[in-house]
């Protein structure tokens, strides 16, 4: 959400974060799909003219489904991130990192595999990460050896990209760096996907045009304290202001 | 349930696990009563004739609730913990580990301060000791550093007792007995529970006579399989030979 409110200033942001039931990495492809359908039933609802799916477990195990069951101009995270390693990598050999289920359906490899047989994809299942991240441990020596615990694995193949494929991770980057070294690039589905988005829309002339600044309305299906709290971790003051409401509702209806 | 199933060989254990939903530790208190109210409507409806609430966030949060609402003989795991821990301290300082929900409750601090008002309670959530053990990194520079971090303050409170107030945290008990040393005595609310449950099976003719040997029958709202594999983690082999089934159900209706 920062980076898409960045990248398209005008645009009025509709939010469902569904606290209730996550982390949705551990789950089931089953029980994934239909917690989304449940939350795009209620966007759909709310008049959203275009769905962001920016969740990568989402994006890799129910995309296709949903595409199927409604129609809605929608885009997941897992395409544009490809896009930006395909553009970023020299020596074809790239890393992906996510939760369970993303790494489970291997979608980021078969995108990429399926583009050019030459490429070369390693992955790693990082669980941890979302705890340490939630914690606040973003930095130290806990962190660095979970880190390198979780990728020394990857170095090892020789990558020279890696995929940060889970929304949870950029706040780690820095450690991820300096594990890695300087020689890896590091690709956020956050900048990747807004990107997408915004040429999406302008494509589809659904751009909003004007002097408008666009608000944002925030809906969680718990918590919505704990959702302030980390919402100033992950929007930042200036995106932050432009929040408008933060509302609890049901979904699982 | 292991210890339950060891204390009670006799009796035919009805497990629920909400896979789909877990943890509930950082829920709200509203989210753990609900789903909660969803467990038990579901169990009764399995003719149980006694309910272990066999986690702390749900004991800590919503077991006044439960207790209103169902007429069924039940038990949590905080007020067995207690008891042992009173047993067990010399000093009367005891420590409390726990998710952010059985935390934020203080469950147990008000429980063990209104029977013994000298009673020093000091407390501790450690969210990344659940993930841990999921993953299966239960030694380690890592988890030892984890439970360091997570622990010294207790440690430095001089207290002679911990209460291990989840479930999940007693493949840590030799991590944790490492970093705070001998003099600090490890309640594990399995235990407890199992001695208390006999008790009270015991005083209201509850309990099961005869040749019998127990069966044990699993629900869970996701992942059977996952649950396959955890089950051989927690239940060891012998408890496991008992489990007749394992079955998916949805209790989210």
């Amino acid at each position: 959400m920062r980076q898409l409110a960045r990248v398209l200033p005008k645009e009025d942001v509709i939010y469902l974060g569904d606290l209730a039931r996550l982390p949705y990495g551990p789950k089931s492809d089953r029980e994934i799909i239909r917690y989304s359908e449940q939350a795009v039933t209620f966007l759909k609802r709310q008049g959203i003219k275009f769905l962001v799916i920016a969740c990568n477990s989402v994006s890799s195990i129910a995309y296709p489904e949903l595409k199927k069951r409604f129609t809605l101009p929608m885009v997941g995270v897992i395409a544009p991130c490809v896009e930006e390693a395909f553009l970023a990598t020299r020596a074809g050999r790239v890393g992906v990192i996510g939760t369970q289920a993303t790494i489970r359906s291997r979608a980021y490899a078969k995108i990429m595999t399926r583009h050019d047989s030459r490429m070369r994809v390693f992955s790693k299942a990082c669980p941890l990460f979302v705890s340490l991240v939630e914690e606040g441990w973003l930095n130290g020596t806990v962190t660095t050896r979970v880190a390198r615990k979780y990728l020394m694995s990857l170095k090892r193949r020789g990558i020279d990209t890696l995929i940060l494929g889970c929304t949870h991770y950029p706040p780690l980057a820095p450690t991820i760096r300096r594990v890695l070294g300087r020689g890896v690039r590091l690709i956020m589905s956050g900048d990747a996907t807004a990107e997408r988005v915004k040429h999406m829309l302008a494509e589809r002339g659904l751009l909003r045009m004007g002097r408008h600044t666009g608000s944002i309305r925030c809906f969680v299906t718990d918590a919505p304290e704990r959702f302030r709290v980390l919402g100033q971790r992950f929007l930042g003051p200036v995106i932050k202001r432009r929040v408008r409401s933060i509302r609890e509702v049901r979904i699982d209806v």
